[in-house]
Order: structure tokens, then C-alpha cells, then sequence
């Protein structure tokens, strides 16, 4: 990211200025196109609005660019006699089938780019000393490309489809082969396969309410309908399936059954027998997504609902991203062999997978001991950072904010009192340099808030939690 | 891959049914599915047909599966009483928006899958000795993977879009920023996420004809509709831009100028200037791909019209794959920001990036005087390749073949007489142990083949001609 060089003799406003002609001249912003507002380019450049304002000012007087009432400051469209004219470029990135991510969502990911600094219980990643990097890097040093390791590999790497069979079968009681494995790069590729290679714009799917299925554009911009199955402290309630399925004839149902994200619940045992028999009873298929089962803090792990399933009637994913090393993006998809040939064969036009690289090194360290040894630490901390969260919450708001203490995983879902404006709560959060996520996102109603525990160092929660209560308490005297 | 162990006590055909057998159990084949035909699997494991026979006989004796007149072979619906009612997954693989790859490319590609020996004229791979391994593995070793180095990167990891932007202004002769460049996980991730974020289905778009575009699969998935601009020796003929745009409205020109797959050719300087003032003229949007343009044989570089785009009317891709590392999967886009926020905000849905790792990689490469060497023998090696397919070809079929000699890249485009039989010629060739890709996947006439010089090693580039001329001739009696 660009930063004023604050000790030039150049004005900062003048920096500004500059850079953005250079950007103009090289295309990057065209003629005719909608430059950022003066706002916008402030907090971005981490400089007074007044200093924008004095950029675009020197750039009109250049005439380079002009502000029309209404529609913001334009790149001129007649810059030069000599440039020829533009694609209307707005109009194609209007077009096309992928809806725009949520709004909220989208606010809460730009305040964390732009803003490192912020403490941050939004984005569900491990605190930089939870990945196991020694252990990465070790195997770095071990390993020797070789160009002999083919790069078509829509199903992906081998040795890794091998090596996770091995792993799904000793930590997830799932018996399957290489050949039902497809490995992705995480379990948002795996998703959008499941649902561009599978599923018809149209069809009607299930989702738990709330969800993070719900906060998932994806499904949206795929045109399939949302129909939704209430979780409570036992997980989804799965009595409402069969009626929900003579209704709207739902084709597939959606859920995440450990430590589930937002609500950190975890799938009781009478619900996954009822969930499994119905599903079954009404042939539908059930994608389990399982990113966070390994991290049950009493000792006893949460399995998923797939090591139940005798009937092949489900789809599991999985991902490294959460409980080791977000960095390597690897993500895998369990699946019937027809289902996993036809998805290997649409993936074909989207991409034709990726390095074997990341591939050969997740394979290496799942299949080392130095893995155990990580997960039980992993367990560990995470349970530290939770009880950290836990405390500073009571303390700060008491009688104020409500929770159910979560048994694994990494996150919080919190119940304010009453109705609470979720993008003005979000602001004054930001504000005082703290991220979470709005419940409203994952299709709950007002007064929730998720708060993810595993990203932030011990040492920053204490604050974290102080600085949130604070934007909390303004805002509920609002 | 499965092998049958030829050493074991256990007849070949019961290790076979053995290890169908475990498939089915672990719900790789569900109760109803269809199992592969014998004539397949016997392919697939390297064994006589008739050993598939009594292995099957084998299981369908166990109850274990069942063979219908007209239907194949099946897994025994009611297998165990035990076993609860699965979901017609057949009927989910049928779902969802993605087409079928065409079934000759499916051919060639699970031929050189099953079959590694093959001499292989249809990848477009680099064949072994051209990857640069020594220099990869020396940036590995010097490599600290850091956690720092956040995941969420759909836009790709800074220092490679910086290493990029360098690359593009001293090799490309284009001028762009780190803001204006997405990192792909290669072409085929460029050019699904312009079609599916920039173009609606119903769309009409504008492809060389041939094209490497026509084969894939991907545009008709996405409901767009094709039309032609004839390809001859000079490249794209520019001359019926203006009457498809008028008649069809065409939104968007697929191009790939620079020693075209399959064609081989260059696109004229004449013809440049005239394709890029009409497109202009039309504000018709022009998608450049450039995988090959640093392969020119004569010194001379042939740069991308991108180079000459003072207008911000086009969107250029770019590949790692054809010119150095397959194994690292580094693709590029660059576009105006506006279009680069669109890619980045709709690829969250799809995928969120990749491993920084290859990432790394890349752009340590880029940045190092070896590329620069590499790149020097890469031309020499494919030059020599070329001269020795082109000699062989003229040997064995004199007065049979016909095609142009490509002055960089690695296509060579022939042409047999009269009407040919592909599937048929396919075959032939395989089975004297030679791939190549017909020319009606690129939507070429009958008796065009398109030759892949790049991937077999210099040794078994003449026995490779030898044995597909043979095939030629022996279709040609026919």
C-alpha cells in the first residue's frame, strides 16, 4: 500500500496528486471512469480528507480530471485529443453472475487490509505463534521440486489425496481412497464446485440459521433459493427437514455440525442420528463442512457426521487453513467416485488445480508426528484465548452481553440486548481499532455478534474486549 | 495408480475384484452406480480384457454387483439389507452449469493419464529438461515461510504483482501497476474469471477461428454464444470485426496473437494496427492471451497488442506455465482497476487465492538473471525441437503434410488431404504409443492435427513422427 513520504519537501497533497495522474496515464483508472471519493482516498492513504480535497483540486486544474454534480470526481473523458475511446469498462463489471459480496462484509475485510493494526476478531485466522511454521519450514528444506510432477492435477497432488485418506481415516473416522478425494484450495473452492458443478440456478437448498453458508454470497450469485433450519445450543434442529423438503423440495442440505460457524455449537448426538436417518429417509444429499472438528478442548473430539454415513449420501470438506497453515490454501472433498469424476472434469474450466508445491508440504506434515503434537497445542491455546475472551466479557458487560461457552472451535457468538444498529456498532468498533463480525451477516437477527478468539495475540484480547465494550456501551445509550 | 502385484500367490483377476470390492464397501461406488466397463478398467490396470471378465464374474457371484442387458455393469442395489437409501448422485453430476469437456480431449487426456509413456505431441507441456529445477530449488532453499504473509490474497501476493508489473515493462513492453494485476492460478483461472464476472449468459463474444478458445469448454458453459474470425497465415483477419459486431454485437474479443495455439502464427504488424483501431472504433473490450510471446526464434520479440493499447481497451493474460515452471501454476490478468476490483471481489466466492509459496517463487524467479539465460535456451531448445519435427514430418510424409513453419512458440499446425476420420486417426496413433490433438477441437475442417513440440524430449521426437505418420498412412487406405 502507497504511504505519503512525509519527510519530502513535496506537499503530501502534491504526492497524492501525482500518484494518481500516473495511475490515470497508465490506464489504470480510464478515461471517463469514477475516481475513489475524497473519503474513501483519506483513510486509505491514512491522510486528512482536506489533503484529498487539495489533490483533486490540483489534478482538476490540470485538467485531468472533473467533478460532476452527482455523480463524483471523473476521470476526463477527452484527456488527450490523441487517446481513442474507451470500453464502457463499468458496464461490463456490472455484468456477469457473481453478486457482490455483503456490504458489512465487505467493510469489515477493507477496515482489516487497510489497517493491520486493528485487533482483530473478524477473520476466524490463527494468531501468527498457533502456525506451525518451524515444522514448515523444515519440510521446505527437504524438498526438491521436480518438473516430473505434472502440473494438470484438477483432482490434485497424489501423494496428498493419499496422505489425507490415511489422516480422514486415524482423526475424522472417515474410511475412504485417493480416488474419492479431490483437493482444493480451501473450502470456499470446494463449496463453489459443489454448488456450480452439482446444483441448477433455481434449485432450492437448506441452510442452519444462523450461518455462515448465509454470508457466502456464493450461493446467491449460483441463483439457488435459501431455506433455513434453525440451530439452537444443540446444534440444527432437524425436525423442520422433512417438511421443509416436501415444500420447497430442497436438493441438498448444507451444514457444520462442529463447533459450527457462527454459533460455536456443537451437533448433539441425538440430532446427528435423527439428521442422518431423515436425510437418508428422503434421499438428500448432505454437505458436512468439517474445518474445525479436530479442535475439541476436552480431550474427547467432535467426529463428523460423514464417519456415520453408510448410506454415501454425503459430501464432506475439510481445509488446513484453520487448524494449521492458512498459507498453504489447501482445502479437500470427500465424494462419491461419479461425483468427484464430474467435478474434476467442470473444474477443467476453471482452473487446472494448483502447485504441488503447498500440496507436498501439507502432505508431509500431516503425516508427521510433529502433527499430533501441534493439534494438542493448538487445543491448548485455543482454549486459553477463549477463557481470556470469556472473562474480559463478564467483567466489561456484565448482565449485558450473552453467550454459551464453546466446547472447541474458535468462536463466540454473542447476544446484545435489544436492537443495535449493526453497521453504526461496527463503526465505533473500527473506530476504537477492534474488528468483529455483525451477526445480521449469517441471517441472525439484530443484537448478535460473532467474535472469533483464535487470531488475536493473548496479550491484545484484554484490550480487544475493553475497546469493543466501550463502542458497545455508546452505542446502547444511542 | 493401482498395479495388479504379479508376484502374489493371488490370481490377478480376485486382486482385482478384491480391491472393486473394498471401492464398493467404502461407498466410492454407491449401491447403483455403474462400475467402468471391462474393456476400461482392463485398460486402466494394464491387464487382458478377460481378466476384468472374471473378476466381475467374480463379484457378481458374491451378489456384490449385477450386469444388465444395455445398461452395464452395476453395484447390486440392495447389497446388504443394512444399507439405508442413497441419493441418485447420478442425477446431481448431471446438474449444474458446467458442460462436458469434449469428448476428444477427454480421450487424449486420459490416454496420456493412464499411459505415461506415451510420446506425448498433444500437452503443450515443457518437456523436462526445459524447466529450470536447479534454479526453483535453489529459491526454495533460500525460502522462510512466514506467517506474516497473510492468506486472503484474491488479488494475489504484492511482491509478485510487483515483480510483474518489472517483468511486463521490460519483457511485454507494458507499462502497469501492482494495483492493476491480479495473480491467477494460470490461464484457464484468467479466462474463467472474465467470463464468468464480466459477460452474461447470452452473451455473444468474438474467437479466432481455429482457436484454442473454441475447445474450451468453459464459454459454452457460460452461456455465451461463439462466432469466428477466420485465422490464415498472417493471423486473425481483422476485416470482419466490424460486421459480427454490427450484426451479432459481440461484447468481447477473444485473441492470442503471438504464435497462436493451434496455428502457430504470428499475427502482422499491419493487421495489428487495424484490429486494435477497430476494436477501439467499436469500444469493443479485446482479451489478449500471451503465454508464448517470449519464444520468438529470431531474436526479435514479439510483443502483445497490449503494449500498443493507449486506449485502456483491453484485458491481457499471461502464464508462467509454457515458458518455465508448469509445477508453480502462475497466471496473471491485467485490467483497468475497475475490472481488477470486480475479478477480486466475485473470485472470493470462488476461491480466495492461493499458497504464497509458488508465489514466492515466481517472483524471485522473474527478478534473477537466470531467467533471463532461461529464457535464451528455452527459444534455442524449441527452435532445435521444431527443426527436428519439421525434418521427420517432411521424410515421412512428403507431399502429405502440409504446414507453416512457426517462427516461435511450440505449434505446429498440419494438414492432411482430403476428409480424415480424427477419433479414428486418434486411435491409430495411440496405439502406436504417439498423442497429439485433432484439429476439430479447435473447430478447425477436417485433416488438421495439431503438434505439440515442446514436451517429448529431442530422442523421441522422430520415432514419435515415424509411428504417427504410419498411423497417417494407415488411415488414409482406409
Amino acid at each position: 500500500m502507497w504511504k505519503p513520504n512525509r519527510q519530502s519537501n513535496r506537499p503530501v497533497y502534491l504526492q497524492i496528486a501525482d500518484l494518481l495522474g500516473e495511475k490515470i496515464a497508465q490506464g489504470e483508472y480510464p478515461p471517463g471512469s469514477k475516481l475513489p471519493s475524497e473519503r474513501k482516498l483519506a483513510e486509505q492513504y491514512k491522510v486528512n480528507r482536506s489533503t484529498v480535497v487539495l489533490a483533486y483540486s490540483e489534478l482538476r486544474s490540470q485538467g485531468v480530471i472533473e467533478t460532476r454534480p452527482g455523480s463524483g470526481t471523473l476521470v476526463s473523458p477527452f484527456r488527450q485529443r490523441s487517446v481513442p475511446p474507451t470500453p464502457s469498462w463499468q458496464a461490463y463489471a456490472d455484468s456477469g453472475n457473481f453478486l457482490p459480496n455483503l456490504p458489512l462484509l465487505r467493510r469489515v475485510r477493507e477496515a482489516l487490509e487497510h489497517d493491520p493494526g486493528l485487533i482483530d476478531f473478524a477473520s476466524g485466522k490463527l494468531s501468527l505463534e498457533l502456525v506451525p511454521s518451524d515444522e514448515i519450514n523444515r519440510i521446505i528444506a527437504e524438498y526438491r521440486y521436480s518438473p516430473h510432477e505434472g502440473p494438470d492435477l484438477p483432482q490434485g497432488y497424489l501423494p496428498l489425496r493419499q496422505a489425507l485418506a490415511d489422516f480422514l481415516a486415524r482423526y475424522r473416522g472417515i474410511q475412504t481412497t485417493p480416488d474419492s478425494i479431490m483437493v482444493t484450495s480451501g473450502s470456499q473452492q470446494s463449496l463453489h464446485l459443489i454448488t456450480q458443478c452439482l446444483l441448477s440456478p433455481g434449485d432450492a437448498i437448506g441452510v442452519e440459521s444462523p450461518s455462515f453458508f448465509r454470508s457466502l454470497s456464493m450461493f446467491q450469485s449460483a441463483g439457488l433459493r435459501l431455506f433455513r433450519l434453525p440451530v439452537d445450543d444443540q446444534g440444527i434442529c432437524p425436525d423442520s427437514l422433512r417438511t421443509l423438503h416436501r415444500k420447497h423440495r430442497i436438493k441438498m442440505l448444507f451444514i457444520n455440525p462442529n463447533f459450527q460457524n457462527p454459533t460455536g455449537t456443537l451437533l448433539s448426538r441425538e440430532r446427528r442420528k435423527l439428521l442422518l436417518e431423515t436425510a437418508s429417509e428422503l434421499r438428500l444429499p448432505v454437505v458436512e463442512d468439517d474445518p474445525l472438528g479436530l479442535t475439541g478442548y476436552n480431550g474427547e473430539q467432535a467426529f463428523p457426521l460423514k464417519s456415520e454415513d453408510t448410506a454415501s449420501g454425503m459430501l464432506y470438506t475439510g481445509s488446513f487453513s484453520r487448524i494449521a497453515a492458512p498459507g498453504l490454501h489447501i482445502g479437500w472433498i470427500v465424494a462419491p467416485k461419479s461425483i468427484l469424476s464430474r467435478l474434476a472434469d467442470a473444474r477443467r474450466q476453471m482452473d487446472l488445480g494448483f502447485s504441488i508445491i503447498p500440496q507436498h508440504i501439507a502432505a508431509e506434515f500431516m503425516s508427521s508426528p510433529a502433527f499430533v503434537s501441534h493439534l494438542e497445542l493448538l487445543r491448548q491455546r485455543l482454549l486459553y484465548k477463549r477463557n481470556l475472551t470469556i472473562s474480559a466479557l463478564e467483567r466489561e458487560l456484565p448482565g449485558i452481553v450473552n453467550f454459551n461457552k464453546p466446547e472447541g472451535g474458535i468462536y463466540l457468538w454473542c447476544k446484545l440486548p435489544g436492537e443495535i444498529n449493526e453497521s453504526r456498532l461496527l463503526e465505533a468498533a473500527l473506530q476504537r481499532g477492534i474488528a468483529f463480525v455483525p451477526g445480521g451477516v449469517y441471517g441472525a437477527e439484530s443484537g448478535y455478534l460473532r467474535l472469533a478468539y483464535s487470531r488475536p495475540p493473548d496479550q491484545d484480547i484484554v484490550p480487544g474486549i475493553t475497546g469493543l465494550a466501550d463502542a458497545v456501551r455508546a452505542e446502547l445509550q444511542k
